[in-house]
C-alpha cells in the first residue's frame, strides 16, 4: 500500500503542477528535492509571481523514523516508528477574485518492534478559501467533492464536510478559515472498509481536485479588481497565516518532526497584511465574507 | 504593589507615546478602551500609517479571573485566581533602516480560596528587531538595559540578556528573532530582594526604554532605502509573525485567556511578505543580518 500511494502522490504531483503551469501561462514551477537527516525526503514545487498564481506549492514527502512522546499523545497512538508519506497543497492567486485553495492526502503506518505494520491510515481533503464570495463557485467545489464522496459511502460528504467546518475553525478569530470542503482523518480498514476501497476513494479525491478548482480559477481569472479589494485579500491573507501558524496539525506536525521549514511554511501567502481592528463597512462585499464565515453553511 | 503598578505603566504609556508622537511628526494613537467579559480590561493605543512609525501599539491592560488549567501547568503553579497587568508595546517603523522594538513590564498576583496574595511577580524587558545592522545602535540599546541593570545588581545585565537570548530564539528558524536585550520573569520577593526592589528596577527599567529606543531612530529615520531593502524588511517581519504566532508565550497567554484579539495581535507588522526559500547574497548586508542571527552576540 506504502509504494501503491507513493506512486499515486508523484503521478498527482506531475498532473497537478501540469495543469497549473498551464493555466497560468507565464510561470513555472521550480523544483528542489530535500532530504530529511532523520529519515525520509520529499519534492516541492513551487510557482512565485505567475501571471495567475501569485505563489502556490506543490510538495510530496515520505518521511520516516520515531515519533516524538508529544506526536504519539496528539495523534493517540502507542507505537513511534512510523513512516508518513503525501501530496499537500496550497495555492494563492494574484487575483483576489480567485480563491486560495488548499489539499492534502497522506498516508501514515506505524510499526511493531519486528517492523510489522500495526496500525495504517488515510487521510486528508480539500478546502477552498475565497476573499470575494461567489456562491456558484462554492457551490460547484462543494458539488465535486460530494460527488466523489457519494460514489463511496452515502455519509461520507456529510460528515467530512462537517469535519471540514470544524478543522478549519480559527478559534481567536471564531471565524472559519473559508468555505470548507472535506476533512477525513484516521481512515482506517474495518470490517466493511478495506485499506484498499479507502485507496479508491483518496486516489479519485485526488483526481478530482483540478475538477473542483480550475473552472473556478477560469471563471474569476480576468475579472478586474480595485487596489482596495487587493488590501482585502492581504489582510484576508492575514487571517491564513494565523490558522496555519497557530492552529494547523499539519503544520505542527511538520515542525514537531524536523520537517523542511520552506517546504511546510510555503503555505504561507506572499503578501500580507495586519490592519489593526479593520472591519468591512455595512452592505460591503467584504462584509458578505465576514458574515458567511461566522457559521458552517449547506452549500449542496 | 498592585494599584502602584497600575498607576505606573498608565503614565508610562502616556509618556511613551507621546515621545513617538512628537518623533512620527505625522500619525497620532488612537484608544480604544474595552473590557474582558471575564474580569478587566485595558486601553489599546495604535498608530499607523505615520511619518516614521508605519504601525504601532502601546497596550495596557489588567485582567483577573481563573485561569485555566493548562496555564497554571504552564506557570507552574498550583492556584488559579489570578491578576495581571502590564504594559506591552511593538513599534514597527517605515524605514528598513529603522529596528522594530519590543517591550513589556508586567506583574502578577495569584490568591488562595480567602483571597489573600499568595504569589506575587514582576516580569518583562524590551528587546531590538533590525533589519539592517548598525553595531553602534545594538551597544547603544544593551548599554542603556546594562546600565539600569547595573544599578540594580551586577549579575542582572548577564543573566537577563542571555535569558532574552533564549527566550526570543525562533527555533523553527534556528536564529534569533532580533538581536535581544533583556527579558526576566517570575521576578519574586526574596530575602534579598524585596518587592519594592522590584517594583523600582522595573520601573526603572520603563522609564528607560524612550531612551534605548529614540536616539536609534533619530538617527536612521532619514537615511534613503531602495525597493529591494524594503522588500527585505517585509521578509524579515515574515520571521516575527512566525516568532509570536508559533512561540510566544505572551501571545499565547493572550489567546488561552480569552484576551482581546485585536490587542494581542496588534504586535504583528503592517506588510509582510513570505517568499519561498529566499536567501541573501553573499557578502550583502542582509546575509550580514542572517549571520548576526545565527548565534547571540555579546554587544557591552
Amino acid at each position: 500500500m506504502k509504494d501503491q500511494f507513493i506512486t499515486y502522490i508523484k503521478s498527482l504531483q506531475n498532473n497537478i503542477t501540469q495543469s497549473l503551469e498551464k493555466e497560468d501561462g507565464t510561470a513555472t514551477f521550480r523544483e528542489d528535492s530535500w532530504k530529511r537527516p532523520a529519515g525520509g525526503g520529499g519534492k516541492t514545487r513551487v510557482i512565485e509571481n505567475g501571471g495567475v498564481f501569485e505563489k502556490g506549492g506543490v510538495n510530496v514527502s515520505e518521511v520516516f523514523g520515531t515519533l516524538p512522546e508529544s506526536m504519539q499523545q496528539q495523534l493517540g497512538v502507542k507505537h513511534s516508528d512510523f513512516f508518513a508519506c503525501g501530496i499537500s497543497l496550497v495555492i494563492h492567486p494574484k487575483s483576489p477574485m480567485v480563491p486560495t485553495v488548499h489539499a492534502n492526502f497522506r498516508y501514515f503506518e506505524l510499526y511493531d518492534k519486528n517492523k510489522a505494520v500495526v496500525d495504517q491510515w488515510f487521510g486528508g481533503g480539500l478546502d477552498l478559501t475565497p476573499y470575494y464570495v461567489f456562491d456558484e463557485d462554492a457551490i460547484h467545489f462543494h458539488q465535486v467533492c460530494k460527488s466523489v464522496c457519494d460514489a463511496h459511502h452515502p455519509d461520507f460528504y456529510t460528515k467530512y464536510k462537517k469535519q471540514c467546518d470544524e478543522y478549519f475553525w480559527n478559534h481567536h478569530r471564531n471565524e472559519s478559515r473559508g468555505i470548507g470542503g472535506l476533512f477525513f482523518d484516521y481512515c482506517r480498514p474495518t470490517e466493511n472498509i478495506t485499506v484498499e476501497a479507502w485507496y479508491d476513494f483518496i486516489t479519485q479525491m485526488g483526481d478530482a481536485f483540478i475538477e473542483a478548482y480550475l473552472p473556478i480559477v477560469q471563471k474569476r481569472k480576468a475579472l478586474s479588481y480595485s487596489e482596495e479589494q487587493r488590501q482585502w485579500q492581504e489582510i484576508r491573507r492575514g487571517r491564513y497565516v494565523e490558522f496555519n501558524l497557530v492552529h494547523d496539525k499539519g503544520t505542527l506536525f511538520g515542525l514537531k518532526t524536523n520537517g523542511r521549514i520552506e517546504s511546510i511554511l510555503m503555505s504561507l501567502p506572499p503578501h500580507v497584511q495586519w490592519v489593526y481592528d479593520m472591519h468591512p463597512e455595512d452592505g460591503s462585499e467584504e462584509e458578505k465574507l465576514v458574515t458567511l464565515l461566522q457559521q458552517p453553511k449547506t452549500w449542496v
